[in-house]
């Protein structure tokens, strides 16, 4: 980790990464260190029931996520910016979970960053067309986890708020430097 | 009205209806009177600049549905269920809106029904073919307004309400011819 040696004593953060999904919603709070370490705060995943009606299923998901804020109190929120999407219905269903997860961050007073799919590989693998058990892999070594995270959906979470570390850690090296 | 004549003395019921829009999202609280009377209890717009950050958008969306929803106790909540969409991404962003709006019925521990566009123009215009205008005047007319209601998703709102209204109105009476 390049970045590391850049931030030494100048930086430390805390991310919740939310990867939004209709089945099942990711999320994980990663710690950036001083040092340039990285640590898992909390992750999970949310599961939900095709049986359960949806706004019932909306509210579970944003319950589980304020619950995450308070406990963690992240200082900013990272989601998957998606452009694809199967079909137009679960594009909406999809966009339901996601306005109910922004929502969430927005009532606490978070700012959300959205990252491309490839932007999250390219800082976890450091290649965007990167294979899902790649990310899951060094998302395991990044965070020194004893497993990789399962369900998948929770090493993604985990993946997106990396992301957004790696990216706001550059950003303030950068400021540092010019400063 | 024939379904007047039934509900007489039978039926009364509050019903919030939504018309989510990534630009503007109607609401009307419309209420039954025993009589098979309708009245408009309140409505509006939420207008959403596009220069304002989508969690604060929602984050507005959700708080003028909660102060609709606590000022106008409904019965229940009623929205459009839209198949269609113009593509994949404005599917995605209608469905942030459509998740918000679902939380706040849900998060007010209220039921949410669902109608389509075509089930909509049948309860209020009797045509499910009918052209936005005629819905708008039907509305005035049912609701014993001054002026159709602006924007046009105001109208919108209210006609879903309508709809859900007649639905379970008619539901009640035949529950109440069966026993």
């Amino acid at each position: 980790m390049p970045y590391a040696r850049l931030l030494q004593y100048t930086f430390s953060m805390r991310v919740l990464g939310i990867d939004c999904g209709t089945e099942y919603t990711g999320f994980g709070v990663v710690e950036l260190h001083h040092d340039g370490s990285l640590a898992c705060v909390e992750c999970g995943a949310i599961k939900l029931s095709s049986k359960e009606a949806i706004p019932k299923r909306l509210a579970r998901i944003f319950d589980r996520l304020n619950a995450a804020i308070v406990a963690c109190q992240p200082d900013e929120v990272a989601i998957e910016d998606v452009f694809y999407a199967l079909n137009v219905k679960s594009a909406l269903k999809l966009g339901q979970v996601r306005g109910v997860a922004m929502l969430a961050a927005s009532a606490a007073g978070l700012e959300v960053a959205e990252y491309s799919p490839l932007s999250i590989k390219c800082a976890v693998v450091g290649y965007g067309r990167a294979e899902k058990q790649q990310v899951q892999h060094m998302v395991k070594r990044l965070l020194n986890l004893a497993e990789i995270p399962e369900p998948p959906d929770v090493a993604d979470a985990l993946a997106i708020a990396i992301c957004h570390l790696h990216t706001s850690a550059t950003l303030a090296a950068q400021r540092g430097m010019r400063a």
